[in-house]
């Protein structure tokens, strides 16, 4: 990417913004159906998964230190004992 | 994760339409401003990430795989020489 | 519409993801620039549109009045005095 | 909307971002299940189709005029005899 100068573009808004267009382009491939392509699938969810690591790099971390980080939040504000089986959000359990 | 049994409800659909709703919430941090508050960005960024990974997993994929794969996809399409400095899309170049 | 036999598509659920797919494509005219081609924007909005009304129909209920029953709400939760040049939620006015 | 001097945020970029952003709003109702709240529905339909008349009008067009014409030209596009009860998309028709 570097060698084609595009990081000017890359801006964090953009970047959030190919985010989303990239996430309807894998939503795009269930707009009719519950089953889809997974060849067209697997390009669209590589498509999302690289703008989030450009954003990622953007602000300096790490994208599985990100999602740790995360996880353990909601593990906190989701108790096992309470959320099993459910898919309520937590301040509804 | 596991221990809460949610993936009954992580279909590959279930999660792309997640994907969106948190690329969107990522896209609220700009969305009446160009600048964000950086917390939040890293907060919602995680929530499209780890999406993103439960569906990778579902499809038994490895993300930064498809992250490579795409990429090199990419640099095949858009020669360097051609595409400096360029935001066109490959089939205007 | 009617006579293609689409409405079988037609169910909310794919209605909504449409709408947030074509939402998607309009955003697309922003991707990397703030400016946009005016005749791409309304041909997007259109779309967006087109999904709203869909929608609306199957929940047999007029657009116009339900953009009306929500700006009688917003301005409730807005007061002119407080709300005034300021693009705060309405809990941090 | 006027009295809150609001228009002032309302550009075309942050208005299609807004319509991204309540799109995803209204998918949120189907995030985890096929069935939805009405209520929840018609709300977040209401929120995307105010931001879509807030562009239209800023763009200085009818939202039922931008429709009209787009289902004229996707008659065109999607002839009765061959798209009868197909989701393709023209070019595979």
């Amino acid at each position: 990417m570097r060698e084609r100068e595009w990081s000017q573009f890359h801006t964090p808004q953009n970047l959030a913004k190919s985010i989303s267009i990239e996430a309807a382009e894998l939503l795009e491939c269930f707009q009719w159906s519950d089953a889809a392509d997974e060849g067209a699938l697997l390009d669209e969810l590589a498509d999302v998964l690289t703008y989030c690591y450009l954003l990622a790099d953007k602000l300096r971390q790490d994208p599985v230190e990100l999602i740790l980080t995360k996880l353990q939040k909601t593990s906190e504000k989701y108790p096992v004992d309470k959320a099993r089986g459910r898919s309520d959000k937590y301040d509804r359990l």
